[in-house]
Protein backbone atom coordinates (compact mmCIF):
# COMPACT_ATOMS: atom_id res chain seq x y z
CA UNK A 1 0.00 0.00 0.00
CA UNK A 2 1.52 3.39 -0.72
CA UNK A 3 0.21 6.86 1.09
CA UNK A 4 0.42 10.26 -0.40
CA UNK A 5 3.76 11.90 0.41
CA UNK A 6 2.80 14.70 3.33
CA UNK A 7 4.44 18.30 2.17
CA UNK A 8 4.38 19.75 5.99
CA UNK A 9 7.45 20.60 7.98
CA UNK A 10 8.24 20.54 11.36
CA UNK A 11 6.96 23.34 13.61
CA UNK A 12 10.04 25.17 15.22
CA UNK A 13 9.66 24.09 18.53
CA UNK A 14 9.38 20.62 17.47
CA UNK A 15 12.11 18.20 16.91
CA UNK A 16 12.09 15.50 13.70
CA UNK A 17 11.10 13.13 16.13
CA UNK A 18 8.18 15.02 17.66
CA UNK A 19 6.86 15.97 14.31
CA UNK A 20 6.71 12.39 12.76
CA UNK A 21 5.16 11.77 16.06
CA UNK A 22 2.71 14.12 16.02
CA UNK A 23 2.04 12.90 12.42
CA UNK A 24 1.55 10.09 12.89
CA UNK A 25 -1.02 11.04 15.40
CA UNK A 26 -2.73 12.99 12.69
CA UNK A 27 -2.90 10.42 10.43
CA UNK A 28 -4.60 7.69 12.94
CA UNK A 29 -7.03 10.42 13.89
CA UNK A 30 -6.96 11.06 9.79
CA UNK A 31 -7.73 7.63 8.72
CA UNK A 32 -10.34 6.93 11.55
CA UNK A 33 -8.54 4.13 13.06
CA UNK A 34 -9.30 2.31 16.11
CA UNK A 35 -7.87 0.05 18.52
CA UNK A 36 -5.75 -2.83 17.45
CA UNK A 37 -5.86 -1.24 13.39
CA UNK A 38 -2.94 -1.52 11.59
CA UNK A 39 -0.48 1.53 11.23
CA UNK A 40 1.73 2.15 8.17
CA UNK A 41 5.17 0.71 8.33
CA UNK A 42 8.53 2.84 9.16
CA UNK A 43 9.41 2.90 5.55
CA UNK A 44 5.88 4.04 4.45
CA UNK A 45 6.30 6.63 7.24
CA UNK A 46 9.83 7.81 6.07
CA UNK A 47 8.76 8.09 2.66
CA UNK A 48 5.54 10.13 3.21
CA UNK A 49 7.61 12.48 5.40
CA UNK A 50 10.51 12.16 3.63
CA UNK A 51 12.60 11.59 6.98
CA UNK A 52 14.86 8.68 7.71
CA UNK A 53 13.53 5.46 9.29
CA UNK A 54 15.92 5.80 12.42
CA UNK A 55 13.75 9.07 12.75
CA UNK A 56 10.31 7.26 12.54
CA UNK A 57 11.84 4.28 14.62
CA UNK A 58 12.27 6.42 17.82
CA UNK A 59 8.85 8.21 16.91
CA UNK A 60 7.47 4.75 17.25
CA UNK A 61 9.06 3.90 20.08
CA UNK A 62 8.34 7.08 22.45
CA UNK A 63 4.85 6.57 20.78
CA UNK A 64 5.07 3.25 22.34
CA UNK A 65 6.19 4.59 25.44
CA UNK A 66 3.21 6.81 25.69
CA UNK A 67 0.96 3.20 24.94
CA UNK A 68 -0.49 5.16 21.69
CA UNK A 69 0.56 2.41 19.38
CA UNK A 70 2.14 -1.59 20.06
CA UNK A 71 4.67 -2.73 18.24
CA UNK A 72 5.81 -5.59 17.70
CA UNK A 73 9.12 -7.04 16.43
CA UNK A 74 9.16 -7.29 12.72
CA UNK A 75 5.47 -6.48 12.10
CA UNK A 76 3.64 -2.85 11.51
CA UNK A 77 2.55 -1.61 14.95
CA UNK A 78 -1.30 -1.26 15.74
CA UNK A 79 -3.19 1.12 17.56
CA UNK A 80 -3.44 0.48 21.37
CA UNK A 81 -5.57 0.62 23.97
CA UNK A 82 -5.25 3.06 26.56
CA UNK A 83 -4.97 2.01 30.18
CA UNK A 84 -3.99 3.67 33.24
CA UNK A 85 -0.07 2.90 32.72
CA UNK A 86 1.04 5.96 31.40
CA UNK A 87 -0.32 8.41 34.32
CA UNK A 88 0.51 5.37 36.66
CA UNK A 89 4.33 5.81 35.70
CA UNK A 90 4.25 9.70 35.37
CA UNK A 91 2.38 10.26 38.23
CA UNK A 92 5.02 7.53 40.53
CA UNK A 93 8.29 9.71 39.03
CA UNK A 94 6.56 13.23 39.86
CA UNK A 95 6.01 11.36 43.91
CA UNK A 96 9.71 10.05 43.73
CA UNK A 97 10.98 13.47 42.72
CA UNK A 98 8.88 15.41 45.67
CA UNK A 99 7.05 17.19 42.79
CA UNK A 100 3.50 16.06 44.11
CA UNK A 101 2.71 14.83 47.27
CA UNK A 102 0.85 11.52 48.76
CA UNK A 103 -1.56 13.65 50.36
CA UNK A 104 -2.37 15.48 46.99
CA UNK A 105 -3.26 12.23 45.42
CA UNK A 106 -5.78 11.34 48.30
CA UNK A 107 -7.01 14.51 47.59
CA UNK A 108 -7.84 13.43 43.56
CA UNK A 109 -8.58 10.01 44.24
CA UNK A 110 -11.38 11.49 46.88
CA UNK A 111 -12.48 13.77 44.47
CA UNK A 112 -13.04 11.64 41.66
CA UNK A 113 -14.05 8.41 43.86
CA UNK A 114 -17.09 10.27 44.89
CA UNK A 115 -18.35 11.26 41.43
CA UNK A 116 -17.61 8.21 40.19
CA UNK A 117 -19.74 6.32 42.70
CA UNK A 118 -22.48 9.06 41.84
CA UNK A 119 -22.56 8.50 38.09
CA UNK A 120 -22.23 4.28 39.24
CA UNK A 121 -25.54 4.38 40.94
CA UNK A 122 -27.78 6.43 38.10
CA UNK A 123 -25.38 4.39 35.62
CA UNK A 124 -24.43 0.86 36.52
CA UNK A 125 -26.57 -2.53 35.68
CA UNK A 126 -28.09 -5.18 37.51
CA UNK A 127 -25.12 -7.12 36.94
CA UNK A 128 -22.43 -4.79 38.07
CA UNK A 129 -24.46 -3.98 41.15
CA UNK A 130 -24.71 -7.01 42.17
CA UNK A 131 -21.15 -7.70 41.38
CA UNK A 132 -20.44 -4.99 43.43
CA UNK A 133 -22.67 -6.25 46.46
CA UNK A 134 -20.92 -9.89 45.75
CA UNK A 135 -17.37 -8.03 46.36
CA UNK A 136 -18.88 -6.29 49.35
CA UNK A 137 -20.26 -9.62 50.63
CA UNK A 138 -16.88 -11.41 50.02
CA UNK A 139 -14.82 -8.39 52.08
CA UNK A 140 -17.26 -9.83 55.22
CA UNK A 141 -16.00 -13.02 54.88
CA UNK A 142 -12.53 -12.54 54.15
CA UNK A 143 -9.83 -12.97 57.00
CA UNK A 144 -9.29 -9.83 58.98
CA UNK A 145 -5.52 -8.68 58.03
CA UNK A 146 -5.59 -10.73 54.89
CA UNK A 147 -4.18 -10.40 51.51
CA UNK A 148 -7.91 -11.72 50.20
CA UNK A 149 -9.49 -8.86 51.94
CA UNK A 150 -6.72 -6.30 50.68
CA UNK A 151 -7.65 -7.60 46.84
CA UNK A 152 -10.87 -7.10 47.29
CA UNK A 153 -10.97 -3.52 48.43
CA UNK A 154 -9.31 -2.70 45.09
CA UNK A 155 -11.39 -4.92 43.11
CA UNK A 156 -14.88 -3.33 44.35
CA UNK A 157 -13.59 0.83 44.05
CA UNK A 158 -12.20 -0.82 40.55
CA UNK A 159 -15.71 -2.35 40.25
CA UNK A 160 -17.35 1.46 41.00
CA UNK A 161 -15.11 3.30 39.05
CA UNK A 162 -15.87 1.11 35.93
CA UNK A 163 -19.67 1.20 36.77
CA UNK A 164 -19.89 5.01 36.28
CA UNK A 165 -18.90 4.91 32.56
CA UNK A 166 -16.39 7.56 32.91
CA UNK A 167 -13.39 5.76 31.40
CA UNK A 168 -11.38 8.82 31.92
CA UNK A 169 -12.02 9.18 35.43
CA UNK A 170 -11.82 5.24 35.59
CA UNK A 171 -8.31 5.54 34.28
CA UNK A 172 -6.98 8.01 35.90
CA UNK A 173 -8.58 6.41 39.19
CA UNK A 174 -7.01 3.22 37.98
CA UNK A 175 -3.28 4.32 37.46
CA UNK A 176 -3.57 4.78 41.28
CA UNK A 177 -3.92 0.97 41.92
CA UNK A 178 -0.02 0.43 41.66
CA UNK A 179 0.22 3.08 44.82
CA UNK A 180 -2.63 1.88 46.48
CA UNK A 181 -1.20 -2.10 46.32
CA UNK A 182 1.06 -0.99 48.49
CA UNK A 183 -0.77 1.64 51.05
CA UNK A 184 -3.43 -0.51 51.22
CA UNK A 185 -2.16 -3.20 53.28
CA UNK A 186 -0.80 -0.52 55.60
CA UNK A 187 -4.54 1.00 55.72
CA UNK A 188 -5.88 -2.35 56.98
CA UNK A 189 -3.14 -3.19 59.41
CA UNK A 190 -4.09 -0.03 61.45
CA UNK A 191 -7.26 -1.99 62.14
CA UNK A 192 -6.28 -3.57 65.39
CA UNK A 193 -9.39 -4.41 67.04
CA UNK A 194 -12.32 -6.79 65.94
CA UNK A 195 -14.67 -3.69 66.33
CA UNK A 196 -12.77 -1.37 63.82
CA UNK A 197 -12.72 -4.05 61.26
CA UNK A 198 -16.38 -4.46 61.78
CA UNK A 199 -17.08 -0.67 60.47
CA UNK A 200 -14.63 -1.05 58.11
CA UNK A 201 -16.41 -3.90 56.39
CA UNK A 202 -19.70 -1.55 57.27
CA UNK A 203 -18.71 1.46 55.27
CA UNK A 204 -17.57 -1.17 52.17
CA UNK A 205 -21.40 -2.63 52.43
CA UNK A 206 -22.67 1.09 52.62
CA UNK A 207 -20.98 1.75 49.37
CA UNK A 208 -22.55 -1.19 47.24
CA UNK A 209 -26.12 -0.78 48.98
CA UNK A 210 -26.01 3.13 48.17
CA UNK A 211 -25.43 1.85 44.17
CA UNK A 212 -27.93 -0.89 44.58
CA UNK A 213 -30.39 1.58 45.49
CA UNK A 214 -29.50 4.14 42.73
CA UNK A 215 -29.34 6.52 45.27
CA UNK A 216 -26.52 9.33 43.56
CA UNK A 217 -26.31 11.22 46.96
CA UNK A 218 -26.37 8.34 49.51
CA UNK A 219 -23.44 6.98 47.60
CA UNK A 220 -21.81 9.92 47.62
CA UNK A 221 -22.10 10.90 51.33
CA UNK A 222 -21.11 7.07 51.80
CA UNK A 223 -17.63 7.28 49.69
CA UNK A 224 -17.32 10.82 51.69
CA UNK A 225 -17.12 9.36 55.20
CA UNK A 226 -15.64 6.30 53.79
CA UNK A 227 -12.65 8.80 52.73
CA UNK A 228 -12.98 10.97 55.53
CA UNK A 229 -12.75 8.27 58.17
CA UNK A 230 -11.17 5.24 57.28
CA UNK A 231 -8.34 7.06 54.84
CA UNK A 232 -7.97 10.17 56.40
CA UNK A 233 -7.79 8.80 60.02
CA UNK A 234 -4.93 7.23 59.01
CA UNK A 235 -3.12 9.80 56.98
CA UNK A 236 -3.43 12.47 59.96
CA UNK A 237 -2.24 9.84 62.15
CA UNK A 238 1.45 9.44 60.26
CA UNK B 1 31.64 8.42 38.11
CA UNK B 2 31.18 4.76 38.67
CA UNK B 3 28.21 3.15 39.84
CA UNK B 4 27.80 -0.38 41.66
CA UNK B 5 26.50 -3.12 39.14
CA UNK B 6 22.90 -3.90 39.74
CA UNK B 7 22.52 -7.47 39.56
CA UNK B 8 18.40 -7.65 39.60
CA UNK B 9 17.34 -9.43 36.21
CA UNK B 10 14.11 -8.10 33.86
CA UNK B 11 11.35 -9.89 35.40
CA UNK B 12 8.92 -12.13 32.70
CA UNK B 13 6.74 -9.35 31.67
CA UNK B 14 9.16 -6.93 30.87
CA UNK B 15 11.12 -6.24 27.74
CA UNK B 16 14.83 -5.11 28.44
CA UNK B 17 14.17 -2.03 27.37
CA UNK B 18 11.32 -1.91 30.19
CA UNK B 19 13.62 -3.34 32.76
CA UNK B 20 15.97 -0.21 32.07
CA UNK B 21 13.45 2.26 32.35
CA UNK B 22 12.15 0.66 35.85
CA UNK B 23 16.21 0.45 37.05
CA UNK B 24 16.35 4.34 35.64
CA UNK B 25 13.34 5.42 37.80
CA UNK B 26 14.69 3.03 40.65
CA UNK B 27 18.09 5.03 40.37
CA UNK B 28 15.99 8.40 40.59
CA UNK B 29 14.40 7.29 43.95
CA UNK B 30 17.08 5.67 45.40
CA UNK B 31 19.60 8.29 44.93
CA UNK B 32 17.01 11.02 45.81
CA UNK B 33 17.24 13.19 42.64
CA UNK B 34 15.39 15.78 41.95
CA UNK B 35 14.10 17.94 39.32
CA UNK B 36 17.16 19.30 37.15
CA UNK B 37 19.70 16.85 38.54
CA UNK B 38 21.75 14.66 36.15
CA UNK B 39 21.41 10.89 35.58
CA UNK B 40 24.59 8.71 34.84
CA UNK B 41 25.71 8.60 31.04
CA UNK B 42 24.34 5.73 28.82
CA UNK B 43 27.72 3.87 28.83
CA UNK B 44 27.23 3.68 33.11
CA UNK B 45 23.92 2.27 32.82
CA UNK B 46 24.85 -0.39 29.97
CA UNK B 47 27.69 -1.26 32.57
CA UNK B 48 25.39 -0.98 35.71
CA UNK B 49 22.92 -3.30 34.14
CA UNK B 50 24.87 -5.45 31.66
CA UNK B 51 22.95 -4.44 28.75
CA UNK B 52 24.01 -3.04 25.49
CA UNK B 53 23.79 1.17 25.05
CA UNK B 54 21.27 0.72 22.29
CA UNK B 55 19.18 -0.72 24.80
CA UNK B 56 20.12 2.23 26.87
CA UNK B 57 19.04 4.80 24.49
CA UNK B 58 15.83 3.07 24.16
CA UNK B 59 14.96 3.10 27.39
CA UNK B 60 16.31 7.11 27.72
CA UNK B 61 13.89 7.73 24.12
CA UNK B 62 11.09 6.58 26.06
CA UNK B 63 11.34 7.49 29.28
CA UNK B 64 12.37 11.04 27.47
CA UNK B 65 8.31 10.44 25.88
CA UNK B 66 7.00 10.23 29.03
CA UNK B 67 8.50 13.43 30.38
CA UNK B 68 10.21 11.74 32.98
CA UNK B 69 14.03 12.62 32.00
CA UNK B 70 15.40 15.58 29.33
CA UNK B 71 17.61 14.55 27.13
CA UNK B 72 20.27 16.88 25.39
CA UNK B 73 22.23 15.59 22.47
CA UNK B 74 25.60 14.59 23.79
CA UNK B 75 25.49 15.65 27.68
CA UNK B 76 24.32 13.71 30.37
CA UNK B 77 20.11 13.62 30.84
CA UNK B 78 18.45 15.32 33.31
CA UNK B 79 15.58 14.78 35.96
CA UNK B 80 12.48 16.67 34.17
CA UNK B 81 9.54 18.53 35.75
CA UNK B 82 5.98 16.99 35.13
CA UNK B 83 3.89 19.16 33.42
CA UNK B 84 0.27 18.06 31.66
CA UNK B 85 1.47 16.92 28.46
CA UNK B 86 2.11 13.52 28.90
CA UNK B 87 -2.01 13.13 29.71
CA UNK B 88 -2.88 15.45 27.26
CA UNK B 89 -1.02 13.32 24.02
CA UNK B 90 -2.69 10.57 25.85
CA UNK B 91 -6.48 11.63 26.36
CA UNK B 92 -5.98 13.79 22.63
CA UNK B 93 -4.92 9.65 21.29
CA UNK B 94 -8.10 8.18 23.18
CA UNK B 95 -10.42 10.67 21.69
CA UNK B 96 -9.71 10.54 18.26
CA UNK B 97 -9.50 6.68 18.30
CA UNK B 98 -13.09 6.87 19.97
CA UNK B 99 -11.44 5.16 23.16
CA UNK B 100 -13.19 8.27 25.84
CA UNK B 101 -16.06 11.00 24.45
CA UNK B 102 -15.71 14.30 24.81
CA UNK B 103 -18.72 14.40 27.07
CA UNK B 104 -16.67 12.39 29.75
CA UNK B 105 -14.19 15.01 29.82
CA UNK B 106 -16.28 17.95 30.59
CA UNK B 107 -17.67 15.37 33.18
CA UNK B 108 -13.81 15.20 34.58
CA UNK B 109 -12.67 18.51 34.02
CA UNK B 110 -16.45 19.48 36.20
CA UNK B 111 -15.19 17.30 38.99
CA UNK B 112 -12.12 18.43 39.39
CA UNK B 113 -12.58 21.97 39.18
CA UNK B 114 -15.67 21.95 41.47
CA UNK B 115 -12.92 20.39 44.20
CA UNK B 116 -10.33 22.46 42.83
CA UNK B 117 -12.19 25.85 43.23
CA UNK B 118 -13.61 24.94 46.91
CA UNK B 119 -9.42 23.78 48.00
CA UNK B 120 -8.73 27.27 46.39
CA UNK B 121 -10.72 29.39 48.26
CA UNK B 122 -9.49 28.12 51.25
CA UNK B 123 -5.67 27.81 50.47
CA UNK B 124 -5.32 30.75 48.15
CA UNK B 125 -2.44 33.68 49.34
CA UNK B 126 -3.79 36.97 48.90
CA UNK B 127 -1.91 37.79 45.68
CA UNK B 128 -3.60 34.86 43.82
CA UNK B 129 -6.95 36.67 45.12
CA UNK B 130 -6.20 39.77 43.67
CA UNK B 131 -4.90 37.90 40.17
CA UNK B 132 -8.27 36.01 39.97
CA UNK B 133 -10.02 38.67 40.76
CA UNK B 134 -7.80 40.92 38.39
CA UNK B 135 -8.68 38.10 35.23
CA UNK B 136 -12.35 38.63 35.88
CA UNK B 137 -12.24 41.82 35.84
CA UNK B 138 -10.57 41.60 32.81
CA UNK B 139 -12.95 39.90 31.10
CA UNK B 140 -15.94 42.18 31.58
CA UNK B 141 -13.56 44.63 29.82
CA UNK B 142 -12.87 42.26 27.09
CA UNK B 143 -14.76 42.70 23.54
CA UNK B 144 -17.12 40.22 23.54
CA UNK B 145 -16.16 37.16 21.06
CA UNK B 146 -12.44 38.11 21.04
CA UNK B 147 -9.65 35.77 21.40
CA UNK B 148 -8.68 37.89 24.46
CA UNK B 149 -11.46 37.13 25.76
CA UNK B 150 -10.94 33.59 25.62
CA UNK B 151 -7.54 33.48 27.06
CA UNK B 152 -8.83 35.53 29.92
CA UNK B 153 -11.13 32.65 30.25
CA UNK B 154 -8.69 29.65 30.06
CA UNK B 155 -6.28 31.74 32.16
CA UNK B 156 -8.70 32.12 35.34
CA UNK B 157 -9.69 28.54 35.41
CA UNK B 158 -5.73 28.01 35.54
CA UNK B 159 -5.01 30.38 37.88
CA UNK B 160 -7.96 28.57 40.54
CA UNK B 161 -6.26 25.28 39.67
CA UNK B 162 -2.59 26.79 40.38
CA UNK B 163 -4.41 28.16 44.31
CA UNK B 164 -5.87 25.17 44.80
CA UNK B 165 -2.21 23.67 45.62
CA UNK B 166 -2.91 20.81 44.17
CA UNK B 167 -0.45 20.11 41.83
CA UNK B 168 -1.72 16.77 40.59
CA UNK B 169 -5.08 17.81 39.53
CA UNK B 170 -3.97 21.08 38.56
CA UNK B 171 -1.70 18.82 35.77
CA UNK B 172 -4.67 16.91 34.92
CA UNK B 173 -6.57 20.07 34.48
CA UNK B 174 -3.89 21.85 32.76
CA UNK B 175 -4.18 18.26 30.35
CA UNK B 176 -7.19 19.46 29.02
CA UNK B 177 -6.06 22.90 27.88
CA UNK B 178 -5.20 21.43 24.53
CA UNK B 179 -8.74 20.85 23.89
CA UNK B 180 -10.11 23.86 25.89
CA UNK B 181 -8.50 25.97 23.61
CA UNK B 182 -9.99 24.26 20.48
CA UNK B 183 -13.55 23.99 22.62
CA UNK B 184 -13.93 27.72 24.48
CA UNK B 185 -14.08 29.75 21.46
CA UNK B 186 -16.79 27.83 20.18
CA UNK B 187 -18.43 27.82 23.56
CA UNK B 188 -18.24 31.80 23.64
CA UNK B 189 -19.50 31.70 20.39
CA UNK B 190 -23.37 30.44 21.18
CA UNK B 191 -23.77 33.72 23.47
CA UNK B 192 -25.28 35.80 20.91
CA UNK B 193 -26.87 38.34 22.93
CA UNK B 194 -25.38 40.84 24.88
CA UNK B 195 -27.63 39.68 28.10
CA UNK B 196 -26.21 36.05 27.41
CA UNK B 197 -22.45 37.63 27.56
CA UNK B 198 -23.43 39.04 30.60
CA UNK B 199 -24.51 36.34 32.04
CA UNK B 200 -21.05 34.80 31.74
CA UNK B 201 -19.12 37.19 32.71
CA UNK B 202 -21.53 37.54 36.45
CA UNK B 203 -20.39 33.85 36.80
CA UNK B 204 -17.15 34.44 36.11
CA UNK B 205 -17.02 36.87 38.48
CA UNK B 206 -18.79 35.41 41.34
CA UNK B 207 -16.14 32.27 40.81
CA UNK B 208 -13.26 35.16 41.78
CA UNK B 209 -15.88 36.53 44.56
CA UNK B 210 -16.47 33.33 46.44
CA UNK B 211 -12.71 32.68 46.46
CA UNK B 212 -12.05 35.79 47.93
CA UNK B 213 -14.41 36.00 50.47
CA UNK B 214 -12.75 32.20 51.32
CA UNK B 215 -15.78 31.15 50.78
CA UNK B 216 -15.17 27.13 49.91
CA UNK B 217 -19.18 26.06 49.34
CA UNK B 218 -19.82 29.14 47.52
CA UNK B 219 -17.10 28.76 45.06
CA UNK B 220 -18.09 24.87 44.81
CA UNK B 221 -21.57 25.84 43.70
CA UNK B 222 -20.57 28.77 41.94
CA UNK B 223 -18.82 26.37 39.72
CA UNK B 224 -21.09 23.69 39.75
CA UNK B 225 -23.27 26.66 38.71
CA UNK B 226 -20.87 27.80 35.56
CA UNK B 227 -20.38 24.11 34.20
CA UNK B 228 -23.97 23.55 34.84
CA UNK B 229 -25.38 26.51 32.72
CA UNK B 230 -22.84 27.26 30.17
CA UNK B 231 -20.91 24.72 29.34
CA UNK B 232 -23.41 22.01 30.07
CA UNK B 233 -26.10 24.19 28.10
CA UNK B 234 -24.06 23.61 24.95
CA UNK B 235 -23.30 20.59 25.12
CA UNK B 236 -26.55 19.48 25.34
CA UNK B 237 -27.27 21.79 22.62
CA UNK B 238 -24.55 19.52 20.33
Amino acid sequence: MTYEPITEEPREDETRVQFVMRQVAEHIGRQGLKVGDQLPSETSFAEMLSVSRPVVREAFGALGALNMIEIANGRRPRVSAIDGSVLSVSMGHAIRTDQISIQEVWETRRCLETETIALAAVRRSDEEAARITEIAAAMASAEPGSSELMTLDIALHKAIATASRNTLMAQIIGSFAPMLESSVPAAWDTITTKERHAVMLVRHAALADRIRARDADGARQAMDDHFDRSVGARLTAR
